[in-house]
Formats: structure tokens, C-alpha cells, sequence
């Protein structure tokens, strides 16, 4: 599309609009969606027996990426994946999403394709179609994403159902994304959107599978993301349930990736601290235990430690040590 | 509230959640929602025969309002008005809301308490509870509302159903949230949020029962509320039916104050491209005109006009020439 097109669309509301409608009509089929993009809101039918699932996520410039040094199509399968994730930590199977984004115009042509092809890439993947939204113009691009899933009645796998004795799991690697970070921020290069060491920083895949299942069979007793990193969101957990919990440091999945420069990128507090890995953190009553294997839909699963009475979380170092955990994650209000 | 207080509040995402949450706790009965704030996500039950009715809006420090002008209670009140009015336009009732806030520190004391007063006051107006949302700082207030709703399957009033020789009515009078906002612009003194004249514009009251009782009569054959001017928002009403319209400059209900300075404040323009009336825009069937009547519910009703063949969007005047009606009304991105 060239520039003269571009300025073009972005003097109308409604045929950015339509244009963003046209990006992201799914190229799969939609039968959730009676109405989306076009009229005042979207549609849904119900089902009786089941439950609407909300969550919606920030996703700005600055704040949660760099416009200058981030892929405008990571942008675009981040923000959705961000959002959806608080779905899949629910155990439910995502529906639609509306995308409410604010734009500069000298964004409005190749950026926003980008954008959009990314965006549009990881709703396939998702199985989660575009329903409506909202567009301003701005100096800065503003996301948000409101994500909408579903699950029968009563399965949704909430933070608080942890219990004294549960065993403490956890998907994939922690600080992969973390890593990818450090990558971007360190190198004056422009970004390889192929780099294996940034794909779980750029392209975030979220463990849908898994968290179904836990579901289905419910088996977890309590179930959240990892967004904010380890060490804070096994705190939340714990706060939820009112419970303590204690965690081995040798077990901590770690990102399997050369060291990096400078004494805080250790690959325990990358795991431990890093954000954005969007596993899953779940917890098992001990009669179930044996039913969790150790790897589930090319996902491995890893025991980290239990939960325990009282309000500790703690972790054991290698000499046995049992060490406090501080959340020390991801806070937009503390950086 | 003293300032220490507030400070502290801030330094943690999890204490400012955990207080917006007790702020906005629902002093009304709220059946529908399963479980709100601070899960991953929300979860609201689904009954068959229903439809869930979904919306998102930006509201956005510099484009919907100016913080040091408008009361912060008016911002906290008009961003969920705006955002279930898409609902109120489909004829669907609210169920819930998720609240988007990115916010400075230095607005984390008495700002966001007076804004979280008047969100509260809105969303028990609206019958409307918080069920989630997301927060982080920024440097400037960014809002984003996503507003759920429910109506039986089959029954939302959508945007494309007008036909030719339909009727065009409009509820309220046009044009006085403009008004207000000219006020607002051209005073140098601090906004008296009493004043008669800035009530629309502050405070808007959404026609709820109206929009209900259309749809549950199957009284509108199109429906959509006016948020960006009815220049604007007649002609997209009519390109989603795919037909013209005719209304007549007389029969337009125009504000009712003192005329304000300045050549472009005639009330005429007011009312034809102020925007921001939330008042609902509807066409009915000749065979179902004699159903609607001049005031119901407390609102006035105004005959406008009639759809027409064709694509063109006509304006009377009082000399009974035909004018093509310009959509002139509110466009971030003509701005």
C-alpha cells in the first residue's frame, strides 16, 4: 500500500474502521460471533450452562514496548496474547476480543498493516476473532485489548482455591522472555524477529491446551498467569488463597540461553523476576499429583514446591537455606 | 484522605487495585456477576436465549476531556456513560464494566478518589457494576471502558435495519452537551458543576427505559445513540441500511439557552454537530409511527423526518429547499 493510500485512510474514522475490520475478518470460521466490527456493539449468544470470561490489558508505547525497536506485527500478536492469557489462566477457551487503539498518523500506513498482520496472525492461532473496538487519533500508540472467553459453569480455575499440602507446577521456561528483553535493550542492532533467543519475548504462545485441561479434569485447585514474573505472582496466588507456599531455587525451570552482560541478569532472576513469560502456575491436591505429567502438549511441566499453612512464601537455595521470597516482578507502579 | 495516605497507595499496583475495588463495590444488588476484581479475569453467567452485548471507548486525558477543567467526578461519570450508551443503543441492559486507568502519581490522592466518586455514582445509575479492569501509571490519564450488557437473542436493534418511508425520530434535545462544552472553552473561571448549562455535557443521563422499550416492543427498525453529531451519525446510520434520509431543519430539537459568542455557536449547528447528546437516533415502521409517543419515560420525542431510496442525506430548510446534509460532526481524525 503506498504512503498516498495511507494518508488517505487515516482522515476518516470510518475508513480506518473499515479498514481494520477488513485486516482482521477471520480466516477461519467464526460461529460465535452473531455481530461484530460496524454497529454500535457486538453480539454473543449464550448458552445456558456456561460463563462469559472478561479480562483487558494495557498494551502501551513506552510502557509495555518500544514502537522504534518492536516488530509492529509483535506488537500486534503481544497485545492480543497479553490479554487472552487471563483466559487461558482461567482454564477457559477464548470467544472474540475488541481492540481499542489509539494512532499517530505517521503510523497509519505500513505500521498499522504490520500491525494488523500480527494481530490478525495470533487470533488465528487463538481461535479468537476481532468483534469491535474503538479508534482514536493520538500522539502515541495507546492498545488496549478487552478479552472474552467462555467456560461451563463453575470450572474456571480461580487464584484462591490453593490448599496447605498442594503441590506447586509450572509450564515452560520462566525468564525466556526476560532474556529476549535484555537482548533488545543491550544490542544497538536492529531487531531479527527470527532470533530464537527473542521469540518467546516477541511471539508469546500461551499454553490454551493445558489450561483447558487442568479445567476439564479439574485437576488444579488454583490457577494464574505468569505476567508479572515468579516471584511476584506466586505472592498473589498465595495472598488469594491465604496460604504460604515454599519452592525449590534448583528446580526453577531456567532459560537455556548464553549469559548475558551485567550482575543482574542471572538466569534465576530472570525466571524469578523477568515478567512476560504468560506460563501457567498451578496447584495440585496431593491425591492428583501422579495425574500431572511431566510433559503435556510439547509443554514441559515442572514441580516447584507446596503450599503450606500461613503466609511465607519462601524459597530453598542449594545449601537448604529457606529464604524469603520478595516480589520483585514486574510493577508498573514501582519503576 | 491526607496526602501521605495517597502516596502510599500508589507505590503498589496490587493496594491501588485492591482500592479501587472497595471504591467501586456495588451499594446495590449485583446478582449477575460471579466473581469481579482481582482474579485473572471476570466471570458473569450465561442464560440460552440471551445475547451478551459488548462496547469499549477511549476516554483520554486532552481528546474527551481536559483534567484541569473538567471535574474529576464528571470524567469518572462520562466514561462509563459513553461506553454502556453503545449498549443503551442496541436496546440491551447493562451487566457489568471493566475500567481501563493508566495514571499520573501525583493524580492517585483526591483526583482519583472524586473520579472513582463519580464512576461509582454512574455505574449505580446505569445499574451497572465494575467487574475488572487493568492499571498502570503513566505520565498523562488514559481510560479505556469496556461496557457488557445482555439482551434477549434476536431483540438488539442494530444500525442496518432502516427501510424507505420508515420515520426518523430522536430523543432529548440536540446540541446542549455542546453548549455546555462551548461554555467550558470560553470561561475563565473554574467550572461550577451545578450549572444548569453544563449538566448534558458533564453529567449525561442516558436513555435507558427508551432504548429497552423500543426493543422489547420491536418498535425500531434501526436504533444507534448520537454520540458524534447527528450530521455525522444519521449518514452512518443510513449507509449501514443502505438507503437516504429527509429531515426537516424545523422540527431539529435545538438547546434552549442564551445564545453563546462566536459565528459558529448558532444552535442549529449545535444540535447538527455537537456530538457527545448520548440521546438515541431511531427509525419505525409507517404502519407502527402512531405507537410512539411525543414524550415517555421523561424524554421528549422528536419526528425528524423519513428514510428515503438512494444514498443521498437531506436537510430542509425553512424555505423547503433540500440541502445535502454534511457529516460535520465529531471525527478524532479530521481534527
Amino acid at each position: 500500500m503506498n504512503e498516498r493510500r495511507s494518508r488517505r485512510r487515516e482522515t476518516n474514522e470510518a475508513e480506518l474502521v473499515a479498514f481494520i475490520g477488513r485486516a482482521l475478518s477471520p480466516g477461519f470460521p467464526s460461529r460465535t460471533l452473531a455481530l461484530g466490527i460496524g454497529d454500535d456493539a457486538a453480539l454473543l449468544p449464550q448458552t445456558s450452562g456456561q460463563e462469559t470470561v472478561l479480562s483487558c490489558d494495557w498494551f502501551l508505547e513506552g510502557t509495555h514496548f518500544l514502537p522504534n525497536r518492536h516488530p509492529p506485527d509483535s506488537v500486534g500478536w503481544k497485545c492480543l496474547a497479553r490479554a487472552v492469557s487471563d483466559l487461558v489462566a482461567m482454564g477457559a477457551r477464548p470467544r472474540c476480543f475488541l481492540l481499542s487503539l489509539a494512532l499517530p498518523a505517521r503510523l497509519s500506513g505500513k505500521w498499522l498493516e504490520r500491525f494488523l498482520g500480527g494481530l490478525k496472525a495470533a487470533s488465528e492461532n487463538l481461535n479468537c476473532p476481532a468483534a469491535g473496538g474503538d479508534t482514536t487519533r493520538r500522539d502515541e500508540v495507546l492498545i488496549n485489548v478487552t478479552a472474552v472467553g467462555e467456560c461451563p459453569m463453575g470450572s474456571a480455575i480461580l487464584r484462591s482455591g490453593a490448599k496447605p499440602g498442594d503441590s506447586i507446577f509450572v509450564s515452560g521456561r520462566l525468564g525466556q522472555a526476560a532474556y529476549g528483553l535484555r537482548v533488545v535493550e543491550t544490542s544497538k542492532r536492529a531487531i531479527n524477529p527470527r532470533d530464537p533467543r527473542l521469540h518467546r519475548h516477541l511471539y508469546p504462545e500461551l499454553r490454551l491446551k493445558l489450561g483447558s485441561w487442568l479445567a476439564r479434569e479439574r485437576l488444579a485447585t488454583a490457577m494464574m498467569d505468569l505476567s508479572d514474573g515468579l516471584s511476584s505472582d506466586l505472592g498473589k496466588l498465595c495472598q488469594a488463597s491465604r496460604v504460604g507456599a515454599r519452592i525449590e531455587t534448583e528446580r526453577i525451570p531456567t532459560p537455556r540461553f548464553s549469559p548475558l552482560p551485567g550482575r543482574d541478569y542471572d538466569e534465576l532472576s530472570l525466571a524469578l523476576d523477568g515478567g512476560d513469560d504468560y506460563e501457567l502456575l498451578f496447584t495440585v491436591s496431593p491425591d492428583r499429583c501422579h495425574e500431572i505429567p511431566r510433559r503435556l502438549f510439547n509443554t514441559a511441566i515442572t514441580f516447584l514446591g507446596h503450599i503450606r499453612r500461613g503466609k511465607g512464601v519462601f524459597i530453598v537455595n542449594g545449601e537448604g537455606r529457606a529464604l524469603p521470597l520478595a516480589g520483585s516482578g514486574w510493577d508498573p507502579f514501582r519503576r
